[in-house]
């Protein structure tokens, strides 16, 4: 399976950061993001304020090639969600450990995808409105671009194909449309085969679409066994569209499931099917590349005990930090911190202490001790319970692991790459 | 009372907007935020994308108003707190309204103040690290402005007064401190009148530190009863500070207190208080601004209800609606909309559908019957139940109220001021 091509960075390396970014000194020259890396900062010697968000170099690097690895053990492809990220240098890094292509969940998500040169994008969602479906045949006029998006009833495929006539897109570069498949109760997507069915074939008969495939979003449901059964959903339509003849001859038949709770279930459904023609698998997980020390930790718990896929060497690990101050002790018992809900997620559970240190003082980190937890945010702060015996105290450095990182990247517009040493080696401009 | 001078918005409004910023149109030129204005974009018209966050300009200038009058009629002054909005435009109409300053919570949000010319900040914090508290500092170099920070125990003042020893200030132009006030189990602020004494007669003792006054944050509180006991708090300590002669000649001495709940409460308790000598009675309430359709909403019709201070004419309403998308009808009693964690508030209740509108078929929005409610927000869709017999269906636009202004504006790099026809009359570039 090609991968698509690198991205086009240079722009986003010379754009220059605005000196008001949350995270650039308070007293730097003006910079480019390109210049970041070069500084020489260290967030542990106090070059930089807090709240700081930074993601650990080596282990995002291991977290991509372990996917890479994953992929092409178990005949999958992914086009990871870029919505969690929204980082056209981290589209770059898992475009280069082989990525089929971006998923994105907007429009406007879309058309950063565009501007730094991804070759291949699944929109997540049904276009809707004319601004945001008509960028979508724009798009299909550059040359090499492919573009998949979904749809899950008759409505949204007559007004996908009202925009096709608006603005007709080569014949040979149609609107690749993915039937979404949906389940009672959960959010999009066709609630029955018979609806599923009837959405291909309207996409089919539209000028403009071409049937790309089913899909779904498995991610909401509780449990592998009730993704199971949506999963195999996709597989058994995708069967019947073969059998109805509705894919075009020569074109990819994808099948594609989303989320990063259940990945291997993804793999293990789409590949105990025998489909009647070759099918392209898609994963479109975006979780995976920081992971995380809460849920998405316990899931690829799960994962890793139970599948019966291959599993390659190494093993995800969190890799999004965000360090605060302490900033203050008031009473036995409790501390607050400079981090509040917009500095870090809070959607799916609370922030995880992980490290301290003591500026000027300590050598290195050293791990929290046990009893101290995050029991509210604010705005701009946290509040933590603790042992008496504590050792934080005002102007320690606290590094916090994160759950659910869709939400913590979108808190800032610029994140930080480190190294082992907390040394900033890049900087990473993201598009919210 | 004299208010700061007007702001310098001209590097605002010269400045280019990324053309990838969420809520531009997808095929705009190029495009300066004063730019934005001039186009003749209109929402109902669909010549922007969804979802979009829009402020009704005539009801934002009567809630500014409001406050002016408000302050104005009871003896107060507003530094109205500007982490809520990080909109330099929406400091400005503040600062033409009379506020006696802006308020921050943190070193970066004052960096944005410096930049555009606030001459009076309050940073509601103790500043902590060397980065932030070197910045404190430095401002203070800036003539004509004046600069309040937060202590909350000698620890704190420890660290301003090594800063202050790093970056002597002019001798005119301390950094003042006002002393924060808490309660136990609340967030940061002396827990007890000794302490609060302390830290007073710390900062006294410091070179480049002075006595601001005292203040406190009583938003947190579960009641009006409850934030009276701690407003209290506060101007006990200021009379205890004046009787002990803490504070400088010539200089004012300040009480504040802090949230959009209970400001009723601060004037009322404040201006039960003799005070020995002249005092500055500082509200520092940000959401009173957008106002809200939910909690302020609820808080505010107890205030005008209860208070004895004099109200005047008009109300605050309000302001901010998120615009989405229906996406899909999937099932019966359930809609999705475009709209999701990322662009709305939902830490202080789900957002509220009120009023929809068909493109090309309505003349103008209605409201949205009884029984729709959003259930549930994801990354980028919100989930809605609403009767069977729903006029909505994919393609729809819908406005939504929200909770909690602050956690709608950091969602968003750009928000719209529109006309009561919703015509696009400017952009307001936020900086989180």
């Amino acid at each position: 399976m090609t991968s698509v091509p690198r991205l086009d960075l240079a722009s986003l390396r010379d754009a220059p950061l605005d000196p008001l970014t949350k995270g650039l000194p308070f007293d730097a020259p003006p910079l480019t993001v390109g210049d970041v890396g070069k500084q020489g900062w260290n967030v542990l010697a106090g070059d930089l304020p807090l709240p700081l968000a930074v993601i650990r170099e080596d282990v995002l690097r291991a977290n991509s090639a372990w996917m890479r690895d994953f992929t092409a053990a178990n005949d999958l492809v992914i086009a990871p969600h870029g919505k969690t990220t929204m980082s056209p240098a981290l589209f770059d890094l898992q475009v280069a450990d082989g990525a089929w292509g971006i998923t994105v969940a907007t429009v406007q998500q879309l058309q950063v995808c565009l501007k730094f040169g991804v070759k291949r994008v699944i929109i997540a969602n049904q276009p809707i409105g004319r601004q945001a479906i008509d960028a979508c045949f724009r798009a299909l006029q550059q040359p090499g671009f492919e573009l998949y998006c979904l749809a899950d009833g008759p409505d949204g495929v007559a007004m996908l194909a009202e925009g096709g006539k608006r603005n007709p897109p080569p014949s040979d570069n149609p609107l690749r449309v993915l039937v979404e498949i949906g389940f009672l109760g959960g959010r999009t997507g066709a609630r029955t085969r018979e609806i599923a069915m009837e959405v291909a074939r309207a996409v089919v008969a539209a000028d403009g679409l071409a049937l790309g495939g089913f899909e779904c979003f498995e991610g909401l449901l509780p449990t592998p066994q009730a993704a199971d059964g949506l999963i195999d959903d996709v597989a058994a339509l995708a069967q019947l569209a073969l059998a109805e003849n509705l894919f075009a001859a020569g074109q990819p038949v994808v099948v594609s499931a989303g989320g990063t709770a259940f990945f291997d279930r993804v793999g293990e459904r789409f590949n105990a099917t025998n489909f009647s023609r070759p099918v392209v698998k898609v994963l479109r997980s975006g979780c995976y590349l920081t992971h995380d020390s809460i849920s998405y930790a316990a899931a690829y718990e799960r994962i890793i005990s139970e599948t019966t896929l291959n599993l390659p060497e190494g093993r995800l690990e969190a890799a999004l930090e965000v360090w605060a101050y302490v900033q203050s002790r008031p009473e036995d018992g409790r501390l607050i911190v400079t981090m509040g809900k917009r500095d870090i997620s809070f959607d799916a559970g609370m922030p995880v202490p992980l490290r301290w240190y003591r500026p000027g003082r300590m050598t290195k980190p050293e791990s929290v001790p046990e009893g101290h937890r995050i029991v509210a945010l604010n705005d701009q702060h946290g509040h933590m319970e603790m042992p008496e015996t504590s050792p934080l105290r005002p102007g320690d450095m606290v590094a916090f692991g994160i759950g659910h990182p869709c939400t913590t990247f979108d808190k800032w517009q610029m994140l930080l790459l480190v190294d082992e040493n907390y040394r900033v080696t890049e900087a990473l401009k993201t598009f919210f």
